[in-house]
């Protein structure tokens, strides 16, 4: 699962009508050693909002959060993270 | 998903018969910030043209949009974006 | 999808026995911005050669494209490519 | 599969029910020549804890692992690694 | 599907018992051009050994080969390579 900060928000009025009612969040992965910060889009399933930090899982997993593998999405918010303990050496 | 802009369309009569009736465009990401834009090709279902900012999906959430794990496809036009509000502190 | 051009051809005589009957053309993606292109490996379901713009389906939707999810494939060429049209503003 | 380094965990209070009870680790992904060393998280089903070296399966395997489609995984450990022979000519 | 080089092995005595038996292979990507060959880990299905060039299916493919798709692999050998004939123009 990938580590993110959520950015902001997209909407789209035209779209397959199996997304209605979710809310899509823009993301920037965090923990991203080459600075490749790309952002990109999931949905969201763990109420989360602009500025948390959050779990999101991909492909197969992220339309199992929905149960729904019906749900046009590959990337959904499974968690908001409370904290993360890196230990260096 | 990934937001990109529609740069283009891709024609190919010699193709597998069940992609026949598919619109096939050509993608730029957008928001990448490490400036790797490859393009790559979505089916439509979202009624997209050039110059639109589009949501893709991909993978077998692809195949969910059109409804029909048969189709060869692995990246598919789910959404015509309107805006996108990026918050930045 | 990806849009790449068939540069050559593989030959594996000891195999997964499910493969026998494949015809597997090495591939170079085409519009990678950043210059890495990573060849890669594809078998061919639209007739292609060597020399052809080809468009390619990854993953599952390989799979359904050979309407065989049992044949163990992650890339397959779907269709030959007639022209792209790029439209820059 | 990946091999990486646990360096760390995460916790998420607020998170999609079907997660309880798993322990979610912070990997750093090792043998990467590149040195993009991006971390990512992964449920762990091996016993694994911080500084081990693991396995790391992705998509639909993570999901085999832990026996249950339904969970919304991407990346779960499967193994902890007692050695690795590279064999240099 | 990628070509790599076999380098080496990878055991982990602690693990997933689903993996038992099967033999773990360190891959070296080939024909990678931007020089990032990061190494990852592949189940044998082919008879492949060290130094070995081999061709690896990935994700549900890999699961297809070994017949078991509950099997927590995401990345398996298929075959091993005889010859690749690149064109050059």
């Amino acid at each position: 699962m990938i580590v993110g900060k959520v950015v902001g928000s997209l909407w789209a009025t035209r779209k397959d009508e199996k997304l209605n009612g979710f809310k899509f969040l823009v993301i920037e992965p965090l923990y991203k050693n080459d600075g490749a910060k790309d952002y990109f889009v999931a949905a969201d399933n763990a109420g989360a909002g602009v500025s948390d930090t959050v779990l999101i899982t991909t492909g197969g997993g992220a339309r199992a959060s929905i149960e729904n593998p019906e749900i046009p999405v590959d990337a959904v918010i499974v968690g908001v993270v409370d904290s993360i303990d890196i230990e260096t050496e």
